[in-house]
Order: C-alpha cells, then structure tokens, then sequence
C-alpha cells in the first residue's frame, strides 16, 4: 500500500531532497497534496510528475499564473496562502506530512495535520523552538509520531533504543562549527554575508548557514531536542566535530555509547523518516571511514559563541522566552544577509530583545503567534537602530 | 528476584572483572557455583566473599588442598575436572552461566548449559570459531540467548536493531593494530614475547595479546561474528583503529551506520551482558570524546597480517577448519611464548597445518573435540621442526 503524502515546501532545499526520494519509488509513495509558494517553474514540473490533487501557492496571483502556465494539463485543486496549507495538512487520505517549509508559517498547518492524526517528518526547526511544548503535547494527545528530517535528530532519533530511554544518561549534538570557529575574535566583527554563507560541509539555505556561523543553530538544535524527545536540557550538551560526519551521540548509565554516521547528505535523514518505521534500502554514497581517515572533537567555546548560552537560558526560563529567542533571531539574520547590521550584531540584537521580554507561561499557541509578531517588530526597530 | 548464576573461570582476567560487578549489586545476582581451577588463593577469598553452594576445581588434588584451607568455614561442594564444569553448567536452580575459562574447555559445559536452557555470557571466543554452528544450532533450537561479552562482539550486538536485521549491510569490526601494527615486515621477524605482550590499549591474558599482535584475533573475531549474529563473513570487515573506543560498527542499507563506543574497561560489556536485557546504571568512566581530541582509522593490511585471509578462507570452508585454525593458533601461541618458535613462524605453522587439513562438513561435537586433539599434536610437531 502507498504511503498518501502532503509535502509542505516541495520547491526549497528539504522539499526538493523528498521529492527525488518519492520519485525513486511511486510504488510506495503518493504525492496528494503540494505546497511550492511561488517557485512556479519547478511547480510545474513537480506537478506534471507527481500528479497532485491539491497545490498551494502563496497567493491569488500566483493561483492565476500556475493555472495559466498549467493550462489544461492538469485538473489539481490550486489553492493558496495560510488556508491553503491548513486544508492539505488534513486532507482525509493522506497518512504523512512532510513539514519542509521554514519559518512560523508551518505553526498552524503542522497543528492541523496533528489534531488530523497524520504522522509528521518535520524538517521545521524554528516551531519546535517555538512551540515545542504545544506541538509535543498534542501529539502526544493524538497518538501522533513527530520524525525529524534535521540530520542530527535523525540520528538522536535512531541512537535512542525506546527500551532504554530512562538509561540516557546524555544525548550529544555535533556541531561542525560553522565557517568562524577558528577566527578570533576580533576577525568575527568584520565577517562578510559572503563568508558566513560558505559553510564547510553542507549545502543548505541561508538562514540556517548564518544560524551555523553564529551556532545558534546548535542551540536552537538543543531546544529542538529538549522537546522531540522529551529529555531535560542539563543532559543535552554540544561537541564540536569539524568533520560532521557523527550527528548525535547518545549516552547511556551503563557507560556505553552509542552513535549514528553517515556522510554529508540530507538525502539520508528524509528518507529514514519518510519510511519509517521501515528502513528501506538506497544507493546513497556510504560513509568510509579508511578513506575519511580521522574524526576530531573539541569542547564547545562559549564565550566565543554566546548564542549556546542564550538558547540554554530560554530553553530553562520555557514559557514564551524560546519563542522570543527564534523570532529575534530570524529578523537579526535577515537583516545581516540583507547587509543591514554587522554579524557580530545579530546575537547582541538577539540578546537585548531577550533582556527585555516579560515571560509568559504555559502559553497557548496564539499567545505564540502573538509574541513572535510582536518580536519581529521590536527586532527589526532594534536593527535599526545598532545597525 | 535474584539472577541465579554459575561462573566457570572465577579467577581469570574477566572471572575477576565479573565478581566485582556481582560484589556491587548482590541484590540482583547470586553467586552459586563457581570455577576457579587452581588459583586457591584466590578461590578461597571468592568463596568466602559469595558462598557459593559449588565449586569446581582442577583436579583431586586441588580439591583437597582448598577443603583444607576452607576447614569448616565452607560448607560448600567441592567437585573437580570436566564432571565438575558440565555439572555446575546445568544445576537446576541457575538462569544463567557466565563462560568465562578460555580454550576447547569451555566447549562441553557451554553444551551442557544450552541444553538445559540457561541464558550464556560468553566470553571465550575458541569454542565459537570451533564449533560455532553446533552452538548457534543448539542455542536456537533451546531458546537460549549467546550474549557476548567481548568489547567488539558487545558492541556490535548493542548496534543491531531486531527489527532491523534485514537491512545490515555491513558490520565493521575494529582492530588496534595491536603493538606492531607500525613496524616493518623485516623488523617483525625478530619481536619478542614481552614485545608482544606489550598492547597498547587493552591489559588481557597472554594467548589473546600474542593474538593481538598476529592479528589472528580480528580474524577470529570474524568467525565469532558470524555464527553469534548470523550474517554471511562477506558482510564482516575489519578496520584499524588504534584507539579502540569504537569497537563495533553497524552499516545499515539505507545509509546510516551506527556505533558503539566506550572506554578501555571490559567491565562494561560484562556489565552489559550479565543484566541484559535490561542495562543498568554504573559508575566505570564515560568516554569523553573532546579531551580524547581524535579518533583515527586506516584500512587493514592484510599483506603484512596474512592471519586475516586465514581466518576468511576457513570459514568459507567451513566444516571442521575453523576448529583446526583454532588449534593450531593455540599451539603456536604457546610455542612462541615458551621461546620455541618465532614471532613470524606462529602464521606460517597454522597456514601450514590448515594446507595439510583434509575438511570434513557438517561435524558433530565429537568430531570437532576429535579434529581438535589431533591438530594440537600434528602442530605440536610442527612447531618442533621449524622453532
């Protein structure tokens, strides 16, 4: 029987990884529904491949250029914005989500889709920092699976042996290190857009590369963690690993440990959790460690990087502060790639925003919705004004 | 409730590991048979420390000697020789048998314990490469669970996911190298028995560290893998890593591998394997992979290390070679730590005991036990006429 799919973002980075997958194996999957936002010309090929019955784009004006581009080709519900992506995250026959759109804009329809009972492969970062309280609740509620696409959760994932979860003794993210870390501090003040897109071993957008070269993608990855699974954050720590090629690390009581490998390709993670809870057999070049020959590991700097701190510190206050952490963080990054402040300014930025923050607990999603609006807007003043 | 345990070989490198775990936890275990063979020094403490209700021994002689030492203080019974350990494998009250005595010994109680349906922890890896289907058969016609305690083969038993076993790809043992990985063929001509008693990273009994420095240990460890997990010698490589904190490496056909890791401390698969199915929380050392700083891996050179190739060619035989490999290893071992052959002879006598064996399929015990006797002196003279 097929696995019946919405895939929310199929034209970014993630999006396009699963559809490379599904197309390798239509006798397993079946692509229902679509979200593409505005890239119409990869839409339309998607679309003439997959055969959707339902697509989302951003608006009513790309609705109408889609269905003229379509012409007669194709005879798929076009539907658009915020309504559009809660209505195919619980259409009756799908089974699974494929959340691969960043931003909060996946909040809602990623609600939808657990209160609709359909599995999840969340690639989403920024709602579990967010909402990771809501989001696991509910689907806990819902009896709902929540499987990472993120490499370094995959391999959590894939580390934990359910039967000796109350062993984890520590769980352990990899970090690269991003572009920076060997720079000194001084070097960091005046790093170009240029330099913080240039990630050593991954190919991935731009938010998340400056996220890496702030490592604030780390911290948020720690949150993240706190929330997928359900462990305390005194037992999640960091190690920098240039190499990148161990994602996680799990700890058990017992003094052993154990990890997950594989080379530097996202391709892996997606298709973990679009089989699951099968694995299934791919031709994805294997990692060989004769060849890679060495596997380095350093303590975490810091006071270098004092976006881990910040993220640690939300994640411990909970309540709204995680949320307030991720939108800051989201306009500071915009505004750098958009050359508007200095590098060095995004988390300075991120860490006044955070200073000046009421925290709110036990909040509801629309009181999330409702701070990270009011966050962005405070952020993007403040950039103006640091610069 | 209390696990009911016999431990055969009490005071040897892993015996002795054993009882300190037991010691810190008498809640979970109980000690009732033991066997020490003649180290009454210490059998005597053991017995003393665990009271167990029997005691194997040597011989007559030795029994004697330990019932006088003990006087009244032991109200135990004191049996001896092979009756001893086949009795103490099956006694009706015990759930699980720790086989910790090294050589062909080992082999007819480890029978006589899958018989009667007790769990084994297995730390003698000979019996395995000898008669490795005859135990696996068995084990599996009883029920029983082989649960290893070697570092690799615990490791690679921790990787495997049940549910999962279809999808191994590969299994990956690692070796150190052992002390004269680095040296040049010529220089290997001349190491002597303290050289090669010398490993860099493990403290183990003599014949498992000459092992170590032929390599004829990860060839062994081949064989051992693939009767304890089933999977065809094909799919089980070796891969030189010096600092032996992987021991086991699990390649999965979707792309992930997974790993387990700890410190240099045989406690920890011990521990591992006399709570399994449960682990339980301990206080031996965790690894700490920053302060570590690297781990390295190259591939095996099977050219300067031909104990390799020996090993993969007997279990493709099959049959009665692997027991013959294993004998002859054993005498040659011995020879060369006696001074009566060279470093470099220990190979070249096996290959040459394995060219001149004619291989019989499908064996029984008895013919192993056989093959195994006649071997030993067929090597024995070998050994005598090239020194």
């Amino acid at each position: 029987m097929k696995k019946k799919l919405t895939i929310l973002g199929s034209t970014g980075s993630i999006g396009r990884q699963t559809m490379d997958i599904i197309q390798n194996d239509l006798e397993s999957f079946e692509v229902v529904a679509l979200a593409g936002w505005n890239n119409i010309d990869l839409l339309t090929i998607q679309i003439n491949k997959f055969r959707p019955k339902y697509v989302v784009v951003k608006d009513d004006k790309v609705a109408k250029e889609l269905k003229n581009r379509l012409k007669n080709r194709c005879n798929c519900n076009i539907l658009y914005g915020e309504y559009g992506l809660n209505k195919i995250s619980a259409i009756k026959e799908i089974e699974t989500v494929v959340v691969a759109i960043t931003g909060m804009a996946a909040l809602k329809p990623t609600i939808e889709a657990i209160n609709a009972k359909k599995e999840i492969c969340l690639a989403n970062k920024e709602i579990v920092v967010s909402a990771g309280e809501v989001l696991t609740v509910k689907a806990k509620q819902n009896g709902v699976n929540l499987i990472p696409i993120d490499s370094e959760h995959s391999g959590i994932f894939q580390c934990i042996q359910p039967q000796y979860f109350d062993n984890i003794e520590k769980i352990i993210i990899t970090a690269s290190g991003g572009p920076f870390y060997n720079l000194k501090e001084t070097a960091l003040e005046n790093v170009s857009v240029e330099d913080a897109l240039n990630h050593p071993n991954w190919k991935m957008g731009s938010k998340v590369s400056i996220d890496s070269a702030t490592l604030m993608n780390k911290g948020l990855e720690v949150i993240e963690a706190h929330w997928l699974f359900g462990i305390t954050v005194s037992k999640i720590e960091i190690l920098v690993h240039p190499q990148s090629y161990i994602h996680a690390l799990v700890q058990y009581d017992d003094g052993s440990m154990i990890t997950q490998l594989s080379n530097h390709d996202m391709h892996i993670p997606i298709h973990f959790a679009l089989y699951y809870p099968r694995r299934v057999k791919n031709n994805f070049s294997r990692i060989n460690l004769a060849q890679i020959g060495q596997l380095t590991f350093r303590k975490i700097d810091t006071k270098r990087f004092p976006s881990i701190d910040l993220c640690y510190d939300a994640i411990k206050q909970g309540g709204t502060a995680p949320a307030v952490l991720n939108a800051a963080n989201e306009v500071a990054v915009n505004a750098f790639l958009n050359k508007s402040i200095k590098f060095k300014n995004i988390i300075k930025i991120v860490s006044t925003v955070m200073s000046k923050h009421k925290n709110k607990n036990n909040p509801d999603i629309y009181d999330i919705i409702n701070i990270d609006k009011e966050t962005r807007k405070l952020t993007e003043k403040l950039c103006d004004e640091i610069k």
